[in-house]
């Protein structure tokens, strides 16, 4: 079983530590999380909603993101909007509504595009004559109803019609972080929900070429958003033509593997060629005066990152977040029985704390009295800080402190002296120890497959991708999803042109697709 | 007549600088910008669009912010967002979707907000069957109705009742960065728009008198941003109860003069009482172990302070920025008549972008080829660049710049040494002169009167903040806004205790409150 497998894979990692030292923090632990052996799925709701990251609203399918899962969320955005504007994009922002008319203008896009979404019909509510409370007013029903946008492709090329007379207007590079409705049947925190935040960025471009290169370097910005910053491997491919965005000629994006086997589309950028500019019809004079349709992208990712963040590196203790991304690095923690030594330990905190952050570092030293070092332990570890630090009247003596590293959970005693460029190593360590791991597990779970048994064998006993040979067909992707709920997550850009077989037609094949469950 | 008056100001301000030399710019200003005598709202309108800050959508009410203005948006988004931080609140996410009923529970709230929202009653479209596009799907309506928050105390406090349970989870120091949406029937570009974005503080205190101190704690963090940031003096004050929010039992406010003399609400914060606590249940043991109902504030600004940005500085050329504001702070603009004299002047642009660069100003170079210097001048005036850098072959001999200031429209020969210096000391200048010149207009603008025969006077001719005795009552305070449109902006905090009597009434009063038309 693959489970199993995995699951001994983590043992391995987690016994290598120093765990059972740690035990007596089980006891006092404030919030017990369900193991992943036991169930993953309760696993991954429980560190949401016990590491203070998001919890369910009164409002079916749509979040609350708590402070502490907003703070993850602002580190994203940052390093994102910095990629963004170093790569000559600007911000703007547009209607939340959408004319209902607006959908059916690009034919695929209607077609293709989710119809599960928010229509407002009516902007005024009355008193109720027959009650308390209020009511909706029937005599304020709209005229065209308005959709609560899932995606802004229609509305912005319908601006765009307005901005662009020439190719010296040309190109547009327009980012948007904001909000938006899908209505989810069956929503998870953070991986599917009603309501989601995202970016997405809408461009304008003269040429189909540029339009494409664009497309690319967006894509390569999200895997290397999401390798360096997340620590989390992926890889970049183009979708087969029914995984396609609605409306568009292609499709780039990203794909991990999470702890479960199953695979995660963490970013797309999609080459619209000229099919919205026809739609809404935004024409420009090219550079040899004739008038031409201008050529478009979009790129987006969102608040699922939160999960494939979560997924990809977490353990039965609680969250483990790369310290990049980490709101707080670094924890204080101090341990004492009376108040001199209280205070003398906090000199001491103060001290090493100044140092830290003179470096960058975020830290906060947790004074709390009325909790004990091990639940406080259990606390951070819950919340998944990269490193905490634990400092008492003995290591006031000797000159130490101890240092827990989160993504190991092995302890080490360390000289104050120099504590500053220690840690700062010791997170860059994190931060790539975190992707060693994710690589080395995702390697792992990479099989090639040449025969439909084996396929189908792999999918249920391991799970992971799956390199197998297909015939581009969409009659043999529909057979592989229907029998066994896999989809082809990508064709992958970096793979070998390889002669092949499809595993189901037999007819030939020039490179393998990756297939997967996913997310 | 106060407009008349209100020009020779404006007249006077303008004649002190070179601007009669700058006329030939006039003649090759891309865009036209009517000017303030001609037409006050047009001319706002006109800076709003013309300087691409904002523009109106294909939805009703709904505006676009292009990238220019949503670059100021994100100046004054940053900055708050820091001092919000520095007071220990922190970024969360609550829904965009409210339950309707919960609109009911709070019995002040409901009466007192507008009942003009958006109102979501279906989740799904479906293919027209009768020809093409997309009609509501029938079968898919709510069981009940979602609104899209225009504020979110109830999602909040709902929220909150799950969060607390003891003391030790008080404070809660929570701010949201938002869209939310009221249905406004007459809209304007940033004043007044069915969608705008902005940032809602929600707090929850132990003591009353904690919460009160948040109040005027955050009241105050928005004077002082209005202030120093954005050189707009206001007046902070308490709203009349028929003023108040919805739902608060004491309404702060901060209160800016426009250029027309119109009064504009820039922000508020509310001290909340229980009210929310006791409509949503949300109860906490206190030190004494005693249950009580929780205390609460709110306090916003929104994309409005952009309105309030423009009308406060601009002048007939254009938008007037200060310099914390100002997405650039300083234009480079080349002189040249062949390619070898742009290519030494570029060098030493180079040269004396990198010194600004490194001082963390904000510089832009405007090589581009086919604009004239007077088209280029026109256009940053326009937009509002607080420091235009001109440098041309004589400027090399002779080693100076020439440099002109947005505020004055006056110029300088500068010498290249030292420029650095010398322009952030400029932009410092800059920055003070508009407040003093804010400050000084405002001060103009404020009249004390003790009749209602020469309110109404003062009121038509010259407008302003008005001082007058009040007696405190709705009655009074309605009867003056029907007759005149004026209405009390605030009751300031910090104006002298004196004996008077009320204008309208006779009856005594203790202090004079401020009264204006508004925005």
């Amino acid at each position: 079983m693959c489970e199993i497998l995995f699951y001994l894979i983590i043992f391995v990692a987690v016994n290598s530590t120093d765990l059972k030292q740690n035990s007596y923090q089980k006891g006092n632990m404030a919030k017990e999380i369900t193991s992943r052996k036991e169930n993953y799925s309760q696993w991954y709701n429980d560190i949401v909603v016990k590491a203070g990251l998001a919890d369910h609203s009164a409002v079916r399918g749509c979040m609350v993101i708590k402070p502490y899962g907003f703070a993850i969320w602002e580190k994203i955005q940052a390093q994102l909007d910095k990629m963004f504007k170093e790569t000559g994009h600007q911000n703007a922002y547009f209607p939340l509504f959408i004319p209902k008319s607006f959908f059916s203008k690009e034919a695929s896009h209607v077609e293709g595009f989710a119809k599960e979404c928010a229509i407002v019909t009516h902007y005024r509510l009355k008193n109720d004559p027959n009650g308390k409370g209020v009511i909706v007013d029937d005599d304020a029903k709209l005229e065209e109803e308005l959709i609560v946008r899932p995606t802004s492709e229609t509305i912005i090329w319908n601006t765009y019609r307005g901005w662009i007379q020439s190719y010296r207007d040309l190109p547009i590079l327009i980012n948007q972080w904001a909000n938006v409705v899908r209505w989810e049947m069956r929503t998870r925190l953070f991986l599917r929900t009603a309501e989601f935040l995202w970016q997405e960025g809408h461009t304008a471009h003269a040429t189909r070429e540029e339009a494409i290169q664009e497309t690319e370097k967006m894509v390569n910005i999200y895997a290397k958003f999401a390798q360096e910053w997340m620590s989390m491997p992926v890889i970049i491919g183009t979708k087969s033509e029914s995984e396609r965005f609605a409306g568009a000629v292609e499709t780039y994006c990203i794909e991990a593997l999470m702890q479960d086997g199953k695979a995660l589309q963490a970013g797309t950028s999609h080459f619209l060629g000229q099919n919205f500019a026809k739609a809404f019809d935004v024409k420009f004079l090219n550079k040899d005066s004739v008038l031409d349709y201008v050529w478009a992208t979009s790129w987006g990712v969102s608040t699922r990152l939160m999960g494939a963040l979560i997924m990809a590196h977490s353990d039965d203790n609680g969250l483990v977040l790369p310290p990049k991304l980490a709101p707080t690095q670094v924890v204080f923690v101090p341990i004492y029985k009376s108040e001199e030594e209280f205070n003398n330990v906090t000199d001491k905190v103060n001290q090493l704390k100044k140092a830290l952050d003179a470096k960058g570092i975020t830290t906060h030293y947790d004074n709390r009295d009325n909790l004990k070092p091990g639940f406080k332990f259990a606390e951070y570890e819950l919340k998944g800080f990269p490193v905490r630090i634990a400092i008492g009247p003995k290591d006031l003596e000797k000159g130490t402190v101890e240092v827990a590293r989160r993504d190991t959970l092995t302890k080490e005693i360390v000289s104050q002296e120099n504590i500053a460029d220690y840690v700062e190593k010791l997170l860059i360590d994190i931060q790539d120890n975190l992707f060693k791991k994710a690589l080395s597990f995702r390697s792992e779970n990479i099989t090639k497959v040449d025969t439909y048994d084996e396929f189908k064998r792999v999918l249920d006993e391991k799970g992971g991708f799956i390199l197998a040979h297909w015939d581009g067909t969409k009659e043999t992707e529909e057979i592989i999803k229907e029998q066994t709920k896999a989809t082809i997550r990508c064709i992958p850009l970096d793979v070998e042109a390889e002669v092949g077989k499809c595993m189901i037609s037999g007819k030939p094949s020039t490179r393998r697709v990756i297939f997967a469950r996913a997310y």
